[in-house]
């Protein structure tokens, strides 16, 4: 089947920007439990992923968001053997965390339909990497897991929506999760999370993490990476029991590269590590007026 | 499959105006040698045809258009026999002909592909007129076809698109072309042509038509009816050699109706066919500035 | 200052239809008590009035509505002298109304400030009709007006906004506002009601306003016109003690309009008046499918 | 005034993204002898310059680009006296240059009405750049202005267009022009480029540019930065006769902001400085793709 002549995708970003894609072809729609569904072909991006309307993660740059929640805080650890992924759906963040040698990734995500759906759809995202023999994947709420298991982990990847009004990431931010999640990492863990946009407007969703973090963690830093078809800087949290992600020198980064046996990353690099951890003045600033996010007072994502 | 949240069809329908439709799946993309073919299920129009991305027919109101450019020139000729449809690609104007008891409808459109596809993917707009024994269908230029034919039609149905520069139909409306249409007809035949739009704004193409048949024939009259899908009112142009569509009295239309056997139509009705000529002042008034049309100096429409 | 390039005014028409609108200027943004008020000017339609966000009236066609609204009524009546008309906020129906040599019009508008803004900015829809000594302007809610009043009508024009859900027309539209009418005209009186769209989707708003003053008035009947900006055929309902809109033959409305010294009119003509009652099948089915709509149960505009 | 409701500035950025900007405010409209300049208030950007219909520069974001474009290349020299910019309608690069205690700022751009309108509409973007007594601002094209001139800079700053089919700045990208452009600069002279977007898809251009000064000068290197009202990271080419961008370590770059009195950057910062130019390798890998732009072959950006 040919390109329609007029197909868009039209994505309210924001109540100030509305985003049209031309669409090639839709792949699929569906409705799981939890969220609306859309797999589109744009020309812009290639393949893409929406969760109720909002873009997820597009072919063409999906490796810029994966590897830079993964590489920065996996490789600040020598010796990652266990790690724990909260949401992850798509299975990209899987396939970069396996790539280090661990021994056992356990991935939990609140979709279970979601996540099946990616299995079909979705095969440039994880490559297999469901069929890992050391993939454990748990089909439920991350909160609650965290919670609830007596599992140690070197590694937590946090790879969750942001916390819209009512949504199922609402108490995946907050204080509380995270000291259950500091309780759940050995004694040199690290955690790495998501935290959204970096841009000049919309940053205090991360401020707010790291002040939350900083609470908790004695090491809390920022890096961010450039996602192209988000139109926006993208900010990652790591928070560190031991090791800082600052005082891995190039040489380590390659040298663990190495020994892992990881190659052909297109975003992350020994030189970057570092690069990406150097935010400009005006992130700085912003980073500085965030609140403690409780469970009685989350963060509440603008829609 | 589900409907996709963000997903729409976007017409730009002048410099002036882009509509966005909703849609709730594509049916079928592709293209003939003439012209792209989106036919695309909208949430406001159900099932509807997009040529070169601008809309021709929506099944929501279909209806209106064909009835309104078939039966005003059909019921005003006491005896139709012999139709010739010049265009008519979806196959309703021939299934609306069909009804009148004629003895044989031949339609000649220049784009067979697209003759197919709509056997495909339209029944409902055709519901089997291609299959009528008393059907002759032509893929072919009309113009071509009626300067080379020597066979007489009662009635001839012009159901092209508007003249777009290079386009198909460029000169399919002109005073040559209809000189030629006029010496096709039988001596007491009929012509009827759409003529788009009738709005204040844009109704000098419809003005153009009826001042280059005014040379050429005695009768000319201009109904027209509300498309709604098309966002405008449409106008329909009818020359006649000799029956004029404004004496026929309602009880005649009701006769030949039920003579013909024609029940269920949906927009034309006995009563309609004389209101249906009754034009508001600001469109006589604009109907007085045609031009006539010719070979040399032809209508291009603006895209 | 030139018109920027790519300047537009967006319209949700509906879920399932988004208009965009380039933009030659913003005349005017504001605000009353009751709504968000936009003048715009249009390359499609020039000077366009926007209430909270929805199109209300462009200068391009204003004619086709006000003068469908007033003039089927009017011409039927043999001698309005006394006219009301709740809303009509631009001062058109009040133009159109005036014409008719009555004695006193009065209009009850509830947005006194947007009045104030249509006396300022679009003079081309009252062109001075608020000056004019037979006007009698009040502001106020035209329910408790009729409800209040000992005042006797020949004519009321109902110039309401659809009733949407809390918005102020809501109970203008029920059985006991048009017996609380009914009570108001004189023994000859007349009232004429804007119906919103007339289309084959939309329409069951107009069938119920018949079925609910069907129970009231001896003589209800529905015309309709094609206004262009709105992309609908409008409808009209006409609800009577004795004239019936019908019956006054086109001899009759010419000569009334002779000797009212009304011309120039673009839109009704003495021939227009009777095409405009006439109506196609598909809308005599829908109309009649009303329901009775009450105050407990009033109709309910989509949004 | 209030903000209409739906008021929107429409970008098409390409034939695969539109985006729809709700728009506050329009500033102004209006047209140069060389392009459309429209100054409009954006609810996600704030006061943007819009030029041809194409986003230029907004106030959320205007440092990013004028910061990278100039800091890097004129903190690289120790002592810049004399600077020269091709182009820099808006003033922003000639308020950063002034910074640097240089002598004499040269700044040549063709629109002299744009210039105007900037100083006009834009004060927040030149700061009273254009009263500076070292400021010498010429109308005038940039390209001619290199060739005829018998200037010499140590520092020369390209803030153009792209290289629109038949723009103004076609043959401001070329060999030949880059090589009259080296005998304009001082024996340790440098010269900055703003060289559009860095992201997976269309990052051909930078890679043209590097390949085009790699013959020309010693030192070629790339830095970035994320351009948040861009929707894109944005690339800058640095090319050098003696100094090398990558050698200044951060305490030199530190000296030399304290030594020049800069203070209170946004973006730029001495440990920006080198994780600027640090690029992921999917960058790296396109820019060794790149190929000598000629006069006879100039890179034709596309629209």
């Amino acid at each position: 089947m040919d390109q329609p002549v007029g197909l868009y995708y039209t994505e309210q970003h924001s109540p100030a920007l509305r985003f049209n894609y031309k669409v090639k072809e839709v792949i699929f729609s569906g409705k799981t439990a939890f969220q609306k569904v859309d797999i589109v072909h744009l020309d812009a991006y290639q393949k893409t992923l929406f969760l109720d309307g909002k873009i997820q993660s597009a072919l063409v740059d999906e490796y810029i968001f994966h590897e830079s929640l993964v590489h920065p805080a996996l490789f600040t650890h020598p010796s990652p053997e266990r790690v724990l992924i909260a949401g992850g759906g798509e299975g990209a963040t899987l396939r970069e965390a396996l790539k280090h040698g661990v021994k056992e990734v356990t991935m939990v995500d609140i979709d279970g339909e979601l996540v099946e759906l990616c299995k079909t759809h979705l095969p440039e995202w994880h490559q297999g990497a469901f069929e890992d023999p050391r993939t454990r994947l748990v089909y439920g709420d991350a909160r609650r897991f965290i919670f609830e298991t007596d599992g140690t982990y070197d590694v937590i990847l946090s790879d969750l929506t942001e916390p819209l009004e009512e949504g199922p990431s609402q108490f995946l931010f907050t204080e509380e999760f995270y000291r259950k999640a500091r309780e759940r990492l050995s004694e040199d863990g690290i955690i790495a999370i998501q935290s959204a946009s970096g841009d000049p407007l919309y940053a205090d969703f991360v401020a707010s993490i790291v002040k939350t973090l900083e609470g908790i963690f004695p090491v809390v830093r920022v890096c961010w990476a450039f996602t192209f078809s988000f139109s926006m800087p993208w900010v990652f949290t790591i928070a560190s029991k031991r090791y800082d992600p600052l005082e891995i020198r190039e040489k380590e980064v390659e040298e663990r590269m190495a020994s892992r046996g990881i190659s052909g990353l297109r975003y992350y690099s020994p030189e970057m590590h570092r690069a990406m951890f150097v935010l400009p003045p005006y992130l700085k600033e912003i980073l500085k007026k965030g609140r403690v996010l409780t469970d009685r007072d989350p963060y509440v994502y603008p829609e």
